[in-house]
């Protein structure tokens, strides 16, 4: 095949996944040109300091601290945008867009809030923004929803999408910790941030969620409707119940179709053994889809770290170049948020079953008072499991856990039965309600 | 946007996957009309009866026996090849592609051993040949390899891709099972053809294999020189030890990157229950890929069946009817066969770690023999495992199982040490000899 003049890239932001991204355009070249006919040519990397170069062994040279320069150089063609955060990044973006130049983007914090506008924007110009490091890091789930599984309706997406949150349950699984010991170990391997919020809350799984429910429901779902649960409130008692039942907890990032509607929503789940999902252990990603004709695929790997979130950067970039993505981009109709048949259904409305762990105070009636509240709500009970517990007060009433598993209930019943037990002399402390996530009913004959 | 033209499109051989292709394309439409901006007519579907028709509800009106009309409308511009088989199946995508026509087709047995002519002669025709589902059914892992992973160095492959197989070894564990009755399980339930060579004997995973190494080593595998063994003589006795050891049994396709080079193999092989592919039970697939940048990902799914492999087939059709997979067919170098740097690396030469079964008379001196072989091989053994075997028949010797497993040794000293042991007086049936695959090492930092 006859050689083609590579495409000037410019990088703009050079931490972890930039670093990373910039090793492998110029280290893998060769590699790349193997596979390609297009080859890319790193122009700029945009960057206040030189900080990752040398560990990176990246040419000093190609560092550029005024983004002015790289982004007015007419011959860039795509323009990376690896600086995170939402103002700046979509100042980059835009410009670059406005431009003529493609985007590609790991930002999953701006695509989930700003996505629909960016993405009009972007085919208004013509050009495409690539975002497959936007979600779940090395894995390419993004091109799996918009390509590989387009014959689909998706009707529902069940997902780990947060590494430290996986590690931290992980570890409370395996090793019995709490969830502070399980989080200062996980910042301890690099694994959490100094401050955790963003992971430990739920927010970077809603994020990712927000993304893959606008590519596989072609409705973007205003990120603030989405309900967010982190796993701060999980306390080993409940992890060690799941075991004991044959669950393991995980923070699930969930959009599924039901009858009345599409809803999406992050918050811990109980899990069975027997799903895929369960297997999934310390940092590692995975997520289950849902087709009305493949039934239940899954993708699994390592949905964060420099090296596979560059990995995706770096398909993106080789699909611009070749004119692969900027054609799908402007053939198929993903994140457009223009589909009529979807409509949002509020969590409230809908039915699971439940794990209740009520700690009460081991008195006559305390159980017979619970259910009479749950059966008052119309709820009912699959089964109850209340270990004995050694009277190790010298006879004075001690609180213990009672854990109540539900069968298929509104969830708007559940939270106020649980309110009502809440408020019961006999129980101690907040009751856990927790989601029981079954596997999603595999297609009929007549799907 | 624009509403353009559909697009023509003639479907050749109406079996299993052939109906729900068909009746994905028919009764879908509307789904996929707002996925894509082009949209597909299927305007003949060549089949000699009417068969399925009625049961997947089909237009009649589409059905036509003569093959000619189909592929000589000039106004058809896919064909999909479905009839299986090696010679008519060739004839239909040749004639195709010499028309001018883009082909997609499911076929493995002919992709694995004509795939480069045919890749070559529809390059020259400058027309596309869309072969997901030839690989994996409804897992979009053709895709992963050429698309989602382009950045990376393929090191290894390790693949489930055999239904059958799976289901008959994943019932022999759970059930204990002997492989006959698995087998005929598997049968019961349509999981297995009344002929099960082409799957029991690891033929169809080799093609899968040939497929998948093509793409992921840019290296064209001659598919005779594929060693393949199946899961005909396995023994219960053997899933047992492995589950006793911390391992499954399951039919792998591997294709790894060696100091060497590249080996590519199919047989039953110990795997850990530690590894992702360990979870994967009963009919279902999964490949696990490895790469320099991403380290591990895996894809999981339905490897067969009517419906999933349709949704393969389908996303080559809905990706050639927007230009993409022509696209990409012409800009990526894949399927070339051209990459000089990988040469084949005989499964002789390479070395894992392995599990013996020995049936021995239980007498004096029998376990010292067999060490001392070993010895003379300079094979290090890691463990023995040997049963009390309650003495039943009245004192006379019987044979018991002895299991030796061996540290990372060289599969050539393996074999004929094995053949050594078989010949010793106090070995009774052809002792089993199973590769035990560890976990592939990740990137380091340097990768």
């Amino acid at each position: 095949m006859s050689k083609l003049k590579p495409i000037p890239v410019a990088l703009v932001g050079c931490g972890v996944v930039g670093s990373a991204t910039a090793r492998i355009l110029t280290r893998d070249r060769a590699l790349l040109e193997a596979k390609c006919r297009q080859t890319l040519e790193l122009r700029y990397i945009v960057s206040k300091t030189y900080m990752r170069a040398t560990e990176f062994q990246l040419d000093t040279g190609l560092f550029e601290p005024d983004i002015e320069k790289a982004l007015g150089d007419p011959e860039v063609r795509i323009v990376i945008e690896l600086i995170g955060g939402i103002d700046d990044a979509r100042a980059v973006i835009e410009r670059a867009i406005d431009a003529g130049k493609h985007v590609v983007t790991a930002n999953k914090a701006l695509l989930a809030v700003h996505g629909p506008e960016l993405f009009e924007r972007a085919r208004n110009a013509g050009v495409a923004i690539g975002f497959e490091a936007s979600c779940a890091g090395g894995i390419p789930i993004v091109r799996a929803l918009y390509d590989g599984l387009i014959a689909n309706r998706i009707d529902a997406i069940y997902a780990i999408v947060n590494g430290t949150c996986n590690y931290i349950l992980s570890q409370m699984t395996a090793k019995g910790e709490s969830y502070r010991q399980a989080l200062q170990q996980a910042q301890h391997e690099g694994l959490a941030e100094a401050d955790p919020t963003l992971d430990v809350a739920g927010i970077d799984s809603a994020h990712k969620i927000a993304i893959m429910t606008s590519l596989a429901f072609g409705q973007a779902v205003p990120f603030d409707m989405i309900p967010v649960e982190g796993i701060e409130t999980i306390e080993l008692a409940d992890v060690k119940f799941a075991e004991k039942l044959g669950y393991l907890v995980k923070l699930l990032a969930i959009a599924e179709r039901q009858s009345s509607g599409l809803t999406v929503r992050v918050r811990p789940a109980f899990i069975s053994r027997a799903h895929p999902l369960a297997w999934v252990s310390g940092p590692f990603n995975a997520v289950s889809v849902y087709g009305h004709v493949t039934g239940h695929t899954m993708y699994y790997g390592r949905g964060a770290g420099g090296a596979p979130t560059a990995s995706a950067v770096v398909a993106d970039l080789i699909s611009i170049a070749s004119g692969v993505l900027p054609l799908t981009f402007s053939e198929c109709r993903y994140m457009l948020g223009n589909n009529p048949v979807v409509r949002e259904n509020p969590v409230a409305d809908t039915a699971h079953r439940y794990y209740l762990r009520v700690m009460v105070r081991d008195s006559p009636g305390a159980l017979a008072s619970m259910t009479s509240i749950l059966e008052h709500y119309g709820i009912s009970i699959a089964s109850v499991l209340q270990d004995e517990v050694a009277d190790t007060n010298g006879g004075e009433s001690t609180y213990v856990p009672v854990v109540i598993i539900l069968h298929t209930t509104g969830e708007r019943a559940v939270l106020e039965a649980a309110s009502k037990i809440n408020s019961l002399p006999t129980t101690g402390q907040r009751c856990s309600v927790i989601t029981i996530v079954d596997e999603y009913p595999e297609p009929t004959a007549e799907d």
